[in-house]
């Protein structure tokens, strides 16, 4: 299949606003000032003429759909009774969601839909959620420990009687605005769309052939919120915000791998943003499907392994040349995108930052949100195989309150073998 | 885009076995008995002549490296320097590995690509593993509580001093092998390409034009497998092998929000595992990212809500119907790809299952995998709101040694309220 290159002028197929009646696709107008005039992004894959995206929903588990419609388990068509789903509070309308620069990357109406585009949905459209807000309760041993050892009491607001955390949890599915990812990026948005292409081995011709189409709805995963205090805190710079954006690492934040420093800082995260929200702020954790880097759990595997085989052994001052060999680059988690969910909270100011990561630092605050204090994971928490990791990052550019390891001290900073 | 109807004859045009000197693409025949005639997967997305399959590598995480090739950080058509990347432990070959009923969604030569392949490596082919097998040690609070509680003992081999567990760790991606996937949902290969194909809103064409490719990569999560003891042991029927397949739920798993039993259960099972292989056995989980029953997160969190807001309250009897009434099924998970991994590893018995998944039961047993015992959750481990899921579901036909709940008990079974 030829890749086609991309026309620079952008000619409008679908329909303007206003012509919602004639049935065709709404067009969308990215930032625009409301709801109404932005219009209803429309993933529909039963009524073509209506879609006016790349891509469906659901990220990655439209492909489950697709096995379920095969399967004769799901009937083609079938659209979402959306009876008692709304959100269970309020997020905005933020100024940020009508400014095209602050948020390219998730649909900041996507909360609402079963609202805003009613009448979209009244005359058929399907129009899906694409973030969902619910309330919670979560239970974490370590949070439980620093209940036994004092560390925190129980209020009865934000950490319950039964030593559960009360929060508030959003789920957010991608929403890429093909013009703003590719200006995120600093390339023009043809190189964009033919590299999604050519990369993919050529998923979706429509990223080339349909430039009138901006919006793609990319299969991979998004993120979910945890908000501890009231989530309208949020956008008020003046009450105390703690943040840690994580990326996931399923083996550490689930198993315990003892290789990184992952669920350590995440479980300490929740410890710090309990408190800061006890204290009369509000606490934020900000999870993203980014496994391994975004490299995915094999690559990840690999370079594990050609590290702890290398001569001389797994040392900190190989750490990040293991990754390059077998992936070509150190990381792909793009921090680019990052901060546009904190733009959707209408987040202008971070108090405590829960993290050391210089590319997330840059990322927040290169967005134009404010960053306080920077929070390093307690020398404690750091297991003991996982020192070669957090070294070699902090001699890259990591935030720390102590002193950067010179070359003599990566070299000599060193994880277990593979036994 | 018009779908194309599938010719129900296919023709091969990719190349045969022994032509791989000529640089085309190479032949795959699934289920053939050695690796060089089965044929490596290409997923190439630089030499196209070369490719032999649909899609691209590392699942959804392929948008990434799109992404890093658009933002000029990853150079096209990078190479991975596999150089001490191999297998810590050595995985089959199994006879299930040539029988192509067994295996459909995995490659079972995918872990030692470096050496089965090393002839196409050596001429230029970009053989990628997608399986990646390496050692870990994790440690887990709930682990920690069983050894102070003295459930657990160390023993220097599976539990170690630091109360952390000795495990092999393996990454799967999903290959999958379209006749063979057609086959195990019991519908014909034409149907299946064009619901992957419309249902995704029109991914990969390839999917109804190239009958010839029969391999895909899907932009999907793979799966995880922590093994507790010897990996060998576990195509022995003769050695008890301890077992929980586990699908991925990020509220609980990581989190431990507690209206479902997920990381109790998992945490559980880990028990179970290491206690088995403390005793002479081995100890086996595998982990499938299929989050929220494959219906994403989005999907998960709009019907928390519904379940929560109902008339009379979220209860048992109402709980699948929730999920029908927003996603159009109760469950997209899709057990019939699950137990190719098991036969991966050459199992041919569980002697403890450590789940009540009827599904997950009949999936493996149907495929010809003995099951001994099934092992509930402990009554003390389920949450007070998660009484709702459980109860549903051993309604539904969830293993229970317990009594299965009535209309009425299921009608009076009862979760919190939004608050």
């Amino acid at each position: 299949m030829a890749s086609e290159s991309v026309p620079s002028k952008h000619i409008r197929l679908t329909s303007h606003p206003g012509q919602q009646g004639s049935g065709g696709a709404p067009a969308i107008v990215w930032g625009a000032p409301s709801a109404a005039e932005r219009g209803p992004v429309v993933g529909t894959t039963t009524n073509r003429s209506q879609r006016n995206v790349i891509g469906s929903h659901s990220g990655s588990y439209g492909v489950y759909r697709a096995l379920a419609v095969a399967a004769g388990s799901l009937v083609k068509g079938h659209r979402a009774d959306l009876t008692d789903t709304a959100p269970t509070d309020l997020i905005g309308p933020h100024p940020q969601w009508c400014d095209a620069e602050k948020i390219v990357s998730i649909d900041p109406w996507g909360a609402s839909v079963q609202n805003v585009f009613a009448d979209f949905l009244a005359q058929g459209y399907d129009v899906r959620p694409t973030i969902a807000v619910t309330k919670a309760h979560i239970h974490l041993p370590e949070i439980k420990q620093a209940l036994a050892f004092q560390r925190l009491q129980v209020d009865g607001r934000i950490l319950l009687e039964d030593s559960s955390a009360a929060v508030t949890k959003i789920a957010v599915e991608p929403v890429w605005w093909l013009p703003g990812v590719a200006k995120r990026f600093k390339v023009d948005e043809g190189s964009l769309r033919r590299a999604l292409f050519e990369e993919t081995g050529g998923m979706y011709p429509e990223l080339v052939t349909r430039s009138d189409l901006e919006i793609f709805l990319p299969p991979i995963g998004g993120q979910t919120l945890y908000i501890f205090g009231n989530p309208r805190d949020l956008a008020d710079p003046a009450v105390t915000l703690t943040a840690r954006v994580h990326d996931e690492c399923n083996g550490s934040d689930v198993f315990g791998s003892d290789i990184c420093t992952c669920r350590p800082y995440l479980t300490h995260a929740i410890e710090e943003c309990i408190r800061g929200a006890q204290d009369g702020g509000v606490g934020l954790i900000s999870y993203s499907r980014k496994e391994g880097r975004a490299l995915g759990e094999v690559t990840k595997f690999l370079v594990y392994n050609a590290r702890k085989r290398q001569l001389g052994g797994d040392s900190a001052d190989k750490y990040f040349l293991r990754t390059e060999c077998v992936a070509g680059v150190q990381d792909m988690r793009f921090q680019e995108l990052m901060p546009d969910v904190l733009h959707w909270l209408g987040i202008r100011k971070i108090h405590r930052l829960v993290s050391m990561s210089n590319d997330k630092y840059d990322a927040i605050t290169g967005s134009g949100i404010e960053v306080g204090t920077r929070v390093k994971i307690p020398d404690e928490l750091v297991p003991a195989d996982a020192k070669v990791e957090i070294e070699a990052k902090i001699a890259a550019g990591y935030f720390t309150d102590g002193a950067v390891p010179t070359g003599a001290d990566l070299a000599s900073t060193k994880g277990r073998g593979l036994e």
